[in-house]
């Protein structure tokens, strides 16, 4: 199973590395808007393309992971590519999502590829486990909480302050709410009770500090309806302590059965990663084979994680499967 | 879409229950061994009819949901009853679904039906989080810990002793254990690490207290090989404090990513259950819904939780389902 990748940042190089630890695959490619010289890969014969050439190495790609941002690449790349190729991206724009599955499946049925769109793990194995649990507890309610974790759209709306030169946010979710929800006591949360935010902040000297801290914490959506902490520290600091990529969350369902919805049942569903995109790669590389085994059973068209039974993420047999894992 | 139950136990009361939570579904019949003036179902117009007589009432069913024991009853039910019906069962003897789901499988495709088994919680969700977790962090160690709850072979097994007149086992999980797995510590832990062993016991008047813990304590395989405590209450104690069947648990899987495994990724599923047998039938009753959509796609043959998208137990659309749930 030949697996390429389209787009070198950090997912890119997530998807790199949890290709090794698959042993059905082999990283082909990489395709990549940067001069080739300018990347310097992990692994070794594995060829560096230009990414508009792509069309001339059809041969050596069995599934493309498009490794491109939600804001402005995916939409256009994923379409794109899907007509001659099959493919998986993450697009998180949850807003968006059913323009771009209609754009990609389209793109996908005509010319007979498979694709899926918005793997990961929000959305992905987080949606997943909300409609597990929503189709088994029907008279319920859903939490999603995110953090301990890097927020890069949060970062970057610090950085753009002036007189910050770098900045680190992390979403904390509330831990007397999680454990309260965790015990099955349903409770109404409001925004800033489930989540709090944690700011790490390298201003330019002689800037207003002040200034920067009010300009934070009163940053409509971002920042306002939570509550938020802002430290200042110095880039050295910034560089030891904040430069991994952690993330994680819970998604839990508490839901009613029973006579008179007599007994509680809670559904939790937790991640905590180290590494976000790391992690997101090793979902798309899952899904990645999904789609080969599927495609090669005959199905096209684009799917999603709802789409896609357990069984053709395994490596192993159903017949291995129903003896070892059931 | 209309359900039958096989069996009235406590799963067949579950069962009942639960149906009443999801609009597009309708209880037709329970079929039972028993007399049917000894059967008082809590819904009303349900046909309560004779077992060996189910092969009259075809019309009234698309999902038959067998709730037997999985000793003696399902290996002979739903073989049987595939032959005529879209059956599910809750089959969890690990060791024979190999041989069982064969059994099925010939007799739901001869037919044309679809059927499932080893349908619940484990065998069920925790298999499909094995699955899932295992397939996406290759690089890693799978936990499993029961509890706390009622295990009914483990209380079986004490009331077989002599001066026993009631008993109640839970399973419990070890805190610390359970902790240090959830921190992605990924410790070897032995079988006395992993859980402990509650009982409370009702003795015959006259009975020699020491001699019973002894012989539970001793019991191997159900408690030699666990830290057990033995408590004696009264009849009414056990009435009052430990009439319900709570359980629950957790799947965990600690894996490595990136550059020379550098980063650690816990995905951890958990379950709190107030009614074990109620929280079994709700997972029953969403992949009814499952089998029937996807027999009414052309699906014969028996499936596990590892053969079936998501998709197909949900109430909803895909196009809902990728709008509201991804």
């Amino acid at each position: 199973m030949k697996i390429a990748i389209y787009g070198y940042g950090n997912l890119g190089r997530g998807v790199e590395l949890a290709v090794r630890q698959n042993p059905d695959m082999e990283l082909t490619a990489v395709f990549t808007r940067r001069p080739a010289n300018q990347i310097k890969l992990q692994t070794e014969n594995v060829r560096v393309l230009p990414a508009n050439e792509i069309l001339k190495y059809k041969d050596l790609v069995d599934v493309l992971i498009i490794c491109g941002g939600s804001a402005t690449d995916l939409p256009e790349m994923t379409p794109m590519l899907a007509s001659d190729f099959n493919v998986i991206d993450s697009f998180d724009t949850h807003a968006k999502i059913p323009e771009h599955f209609e754009n990609v499946d389209n793109a996908s049925k005509k010319s007979g590829h498979i694709s899926m769109i918005s793997c990961g793990w929000d959305p992905g194995l987080f949606s997943l486990n909300r409609l597990y649990a929503s189709a088994i507890l029907p008279n319920g309610n859903d939490y999603t909480f995110w953090g301990r974790g890097v927020s890069q759209g949060h970062s970057d709306a610090i950085r753009r302050i002036d007189g910050v030169l770098d900045a680190r946010q992390y979403t904390v979710p509330i831990e007397s709410s999680v454990n309260a929800v965790k015990e099955g006591k349903a409770p109404t949360l409001t925004t800033r009770e489930k989540h709090k935010r944690e700011c790490y902040v390298v201003a330019k000297e002689g800037a207003d500090l002040q200034k920067i801290e009010n300009e934070i914490k009163s940053m409509p959506n971002y920042f306002a309806d939570y509550d938020t902490t802002v430290t200042f520290i110095s880039a050295d600091e910034m560089e030891k302590n904040h430069s991994e990529l952690p993330h994680g969350g819970s998604v839990i369902r508490s839901g009613k059965v029973g006579k008179d919805g007599k007994h509680t049942c809670v559904i939790e569903y937790n991640l905590k990663l180290d590494s976000n995109p790391e992690f997101t790669a090793s979902v798309l590389v899952a899904y990645a084979r999904a789609l080969y085994k599927m495609n090669n059973k005959g199905v096209t068209g684009c799917k999603t994680v709802f789409d896609i039974a357990p069984a053709d993420l395994s490596l192993l047999s159903s017949e291995e499967l129903r003896k070892k894992m059931l």
